[in-house]
């Protein structure tokens, strides 16, 4: 986080339900902002990633979308000045269950509020505000983060021109729902959660996040991906004569590998409140269909990008948003990719990623 | 169990991977046996069912495949001798790894050998011995039970003139064997499965199974059928405003009722054999491609019938399957069904599977 910049919103924060003191928020940019100060592009990340989305001369370190971000790359830094927020409620320096009140002095933990969506696209404005922006070029999000493009294109319909989409939706359907749920009842049941208040800095439900983070592989890829890409090929340290339940095959291996990566980077209780406020958007909110909804829309342009193995988001919701989208806004390009890594295409597949976006802007 | 019939075998049966001391397989039937003794039809049964398949004067309680088994039904008990067997490993009457080891006079637990698709299949020759069956008229399986009825067909390939495979596939793929791994993971790490040495009669490890089980239904269905069944609905017993992570969502719900259902009618250990027995299935073992594994099949005909819904057991798989068979068998009848309801459409989307099975029989 060597790159990361602060701001410290004075006073109270209101959320949809309940308020912060004083509540931090950490964000990286790139490039610079013309004197006209319409060349913002503020990005919204998916659900664990920091707002470091890419390289820069103070953190040298490649970034979650290093192959996006940077001069002559799809958000070309030498034309857009680039602001990626590390989310209300994450554990990236912005403020979280897991950071410490300042009225208690005592970490959070389920004392924060409910997080929604909402909250996290509201408090990006006071960003907006320090920089001097009144109005962004672009608001980005994949995932998560496209639900928060969304809800900030939705509620602060002056404040950005375009909007691009990525593998999201207007709101969580059963499946999805089903999915997270488990994985936060799973992290919930390990013993060590201590209902929430395990010390934040020590180990915590470590088991529980673990399983969850399988679970949550499983979701982002594609059967057809792994199909290919494992088969049926058995892990190098092969137990199964050894024990009766252990390691038999590669996928297991790499979802082994994976989760243990995952362990100690990410708060326990960070990732409660975010999944669930992802299952709790909805933006039919506004109106009870996505076109009433859309009413307060000021878009000059939407992209919508997705991909057909997304098993999270699947495409149909994603077409069913730009569709939406075409009643009430003059441009709206709908792409449909043929990545086969699943949800997680917009991360991996930038063969295809890379040209989609460029083409947008 | 009340209909349930108990054979047991004696002496050693010999496994894939070790031996069994005596064991016991419970079946039922329903209708008579032609005098020709050509009538008969064996179902194997997918993970988790009894072999209770169907009422009957003995025990009129439901059976899991009611609406098709019975006198002008599908499987018509007025023409066909009909068995259902539980599966070796399992927990109604067959030996497992709850039973007890009659050499020890303790519970096998984990001293159980690995458990293969093809032991499963194996020991049900026996039954058929002991019914005086040479030859099946058919042997029938969805989801696992199909594994096991192709394992009954390649080994057996004497014993049984047609095939009915439902749900199923010739082998697992990683994003299937990643859930199954994923759920026995979960119960194993339940600190009250005590490395498999819970009390066989008492509670176990129930939070784990709990949690597989929801696990189980997110794969067993469609996000399709979710998302008209459920919507956003939100729960009756809706806890949003009381606490932080508590059941918000009708389906979330859902699953919580399916969970405790399961809960207290599944030995913990059976669950983890007959799961990774799925794993390690493999139909190419005979050969290493489908069509040189099916020189050994001597099936007059083959029915291979699933959904596009199916998650679990992709119907790519499915017709990978029935277009091998057809390289070797006189008549192969691919069927692909529309419903929602993914894997689990055999159990519960009879307006479909009666008629498309009634046509086969």
């Amino acid at each position: 986080m060597k790159a990361a910049q602060f701001l410290t919103i004075d006073g109270e924060f209101a959320m949809k339900r309940g308020s912060l003191t004083k509540p931090s928020i950490a964000f990286e940019t790139w490039g610079k902002l013309n004197s006209q100060a319409d060349n913002a592009v503020l990005i919204f990340t998916g659900l664990s990633p920091s707002a470091h989305a890419a390289s820069s001369p103070e953190d040298p370190s490649a970034g979650w979308w290093e192959d996006m971000i940077g001069p002559a790359k799809p958000l070309d830094s030498d034309r857009y000045f680039i602001i990626c927020v590390n989310s209300l409620g994450s554990c990236f320096g912005s403020s979280g269950p897991a950071s410490v009140n300042p009225t208690t002095g005592a970490p959070y933990r389920l004392s924060f509020p409910v997080l929604t969506v909402e909250d996290i696209a509201n408090i990006a404005t006071h960003i907006l505000d320090h920089l001097d922006i009144d109005q962004l070029h672009t608001v980005i999000g994949p995932s998560m983060g496209g639900m928060t493009a969304l809800s900030f294109a939705l509620n602060h319909a002056n404040r950005c021109r375009r909007l691009l989409s990525i593998s999201s939706a207007a709101r969580a359907l059963p499946h999805a729902i089903a999915l997270r749920s488990l994985q936060r009842e799973i992290i919930r049941r390990d013993p060590l959660w201590l209902e929430g208040n395990y010390d934040p800095a020590g180990h915590g439900p470590e088991m529980g996040m673990r399983l969850a983070r399988k679970l949550g592989m499983i979701s982002y890829r594609s059967g057809e991906e792994w199909a290919e890409r494992f088969g049926r090929e058995r892990a190098p340290d092969f137990t199964e004569a050894d024990t009766p339940f252990g390691i038999d095959f590669e996928v297991e291996s790499y979802l082994q590998t994976h989760a243990d990566r995952f362990i100690g980077a990410f708060d326990a209780n960070c990732y409660l409140y975010l999944s669930r406020a992802m299952d709790l958007f909805d933006g039919l909110d506004h109106g009870g269909s996505l076109s009433a909804s859309f009413n307060d829309l000021r878009l000059e342009s939407a992209m919508v990008i997705g991909v057909a193995t997304d098993a999270l988001f699947p495409l149909s919701q994603q077409q069913e948003l730009a569709e939406a989208l075409q009643e009430k806004i003059p441009e709206v390009v709908f792409s449909a990719l043929d990545s086969i890594q699943g949800h997680d295409s917009f991360l991996v597949d930038m063969d295809r990623f890379r040209p989609a976006i460029a083409a947008y802007f």
